[in-house]
């Protein structure tokens, strides 16, 4: 096992960061992510239909950021259609958050724009300027709240820790740094040696493709694992810091596909595990994770690797996106108000009521 | 989840096979296991020092196999250096045996041959012919233990039964029709429906290229999986049933990376596991899984997806081909012998004096 010897010296390169959504003369550029790591490439979707596909083939991805791209995805709308009405943006909006089903920030942050759409004390004229100062205020709020998770989070990193990860929740996934790499970033902010350990993340790789892609130009030390590792190394492993898609009122947490199984094997081996969320990613709607609905995707995600034909053709695909940990499997979840300690369903409620 | 509508009549199709290793007129032959599923393709290695590179390439794995493709490898050096004398069959004895180190069939089946050669009472020009008589010897002893496995196997497998393996472990992995798989293999024959859950074990690929394409040749229903992916559908599994590369004295079982977790998962589910592995398995001479030597792979097969490049450049890998799972967790071993339920270091001990 690699040691620490490669560790930084507790600063964050200047340019580590690469923006993956962005808005700029009332356009939505986005960093086209199933070209990382070998290609940097941005994309201009033309209108929200654009916005939609990007989010589905996955251009798009993590939680929080696809909230910001629908939001401005439907801003985009608002000045691109300028006084067209409100029919046609409340359609964009409702195409936008159902791009993907998983994610409870997309319909929170396109349902926030969406609001001020229906609101007929708003005249037509004015909405594009107001969903735009919308979005950019979606977006200042998250980049703080990833700042505060990145610290709360941070308090859980000693010196010389070992964190297990999956997918990727940096500021490839989320406005500011990130969701759980927010909390290795800022504890390597804090002059910490951390060593992360990074499984690929089947089918799409989101952990070798993103995750080592970010940590590699942070300079922070990493090791790929494939995900069939997990046994093998949670003796080495100190934490492990999950990112959350949906996190129901009873604090049953959706997250990608192999989270469950990493929080059941953290368990039996005895070490804390967290999922780090903003609390745009709390769901109190949602009851229990038996209602959060699980996105389903192709089985060709499984069958090719690139244009490679890794299956042989006419067998059947399980291909969910996600799966949901059990609330009794979690230590604590980090959000950008504090670190919730069971029972969750408590902290949960009183998070409700804070930001009621 | 799928049904079992389609499956078949309990009959195999008299094509589904594919001879992975093959001796004819004093020459080796090996199915290029690396191309498929996309291709069929047949190598001839040259000389012991090209049976090693396939070994180590993975054209041919599965630790029966190897065993047979090591000694079968040592037979055409007889019958290639006709005459030229013990000591460079002993070299390429020892190339053989140690092309990869886990699986500890590949030293048992060349040292059987190696043996031979190096028994001063039998003359030199006589070594080619029994040479190839030996490898010929492990070939139908192997294929009848495969059997044997796959009719004890067979036994735990009900009407209806939805079974997860890892990897390979079919006729691709064994002679006759393998060791786990074929026990799949029987029970299909014996009329029952069966579902065969395939994690796609990364990453090689071995269960999407290989499984899925042995069960579809043979029209076994099959659900390929992400590794990731088990702990979701582990509630619907009836039985676990996975190779072995090497079995301790004490039970404890390497075999492919990820099985340890897979085993934990079925623990915490409380779903049976069971290895399955012909006597040749068996290491008498370690006595637990701590010194079993563990395979370190090149890092480059995380990195890349035949020429996709899926992880940013200088990051560090962990690639270990196999992992232990310690006796405890494994419910009972399916043999050539019959079934062995723990406690496992007694029965393996009644397994020694059996076969001593």
């Amino acid at each position: 096992m690699p040691g620490f010897e490669a560790c930084g010296l507790g600063r964050l390169p200047a340019d580590h960061r690469l923006p993956a959504v962005g808005w700029r003369r009332h356009r939505l550029f986005l960093l086209d992510q199933t070209l990382l790591p070998a290609r940097v490439k941005f994309i201009q979707p033309a209108d929200y239909r654009a916005v939609v596909r990007a989010i589905q083939r996955l251009a798009v991805r993590g939680a929080p950021l696809i909230g910001l791209a629908g939001a401005f995805g439907l801003a985009q709308e608002a000045w691109r259609k300028r006084g067209a009405g409100r029919p046609q943006l409340v359609r964009a909006a409702a195409a936008l958050k159902t791009a993907r089903p998983t994610a409870v920030n997309l319909s929170w942050a396109v349902g926030r724009l969406e609001r001020l759409a229906r609101d007929s004390r708003i005249p037509t004229r004015d909405l594009p300027e107001l969903l735009e100062q919308e979005a950019l205020a979606i977006q200042r709020e998250e980049e703080v709240r990833s700042e505060r998770m990145g610290k709360f989070g941070a308090a859980l990193i000693r010196d010389k820790c070992r964190v297990l990860t999956i997918c990727n929740t940096g500021f490839l996934a989320a406005p500011g740094l990130g969701t759980a790499l927010a909390a290795v970033y800022a504890a390597h902010r804090q002059g910490k040696r951390i060593m992360v350990y990074v499984p690929e993340t089947r089918p799409l790789l989101q952990g070798s493709r993103l995750t080592a892609f970010e940590l590699s130009r942070a300079r922070i030390p990493c090791v790929l694992l494939t995900d069939s590792m997990l046994a093998t190394i949670m003796p080495e492993i100190d934490i492990v810091l999950v990112g959350a898609d949906r996190i129901a009122a009873n604090g049953d947490t959706a997250n990608k596909i192999g989270t469950y199984q990493m929080a059941l094997l953290a368990q039996q081996f005895g070490k804390p595990f967290y999922p780090v969320a903003p609390v745009s990613t709390f769901d109190f709607t949602t009851t229990t994770g038996a209602d959060i609905p699980i996105e389903q995707r192709d089985g060709r995600e499984l069958a090719f690797c690139g244009p490679r034909l890794i299956a042989p053709v006419g067998i059947r695909f399980h291909n969910p996106a996600f799966d949901v940990t059990p609330a009794r499997f979690i230590t604590g979840i980090v959000t950008d108000q504090g670190i919730l300690k069971p029972p969750l369903k408590r902290a949960i409620a009183r998070l409700i009521a804070h930001n009621a």
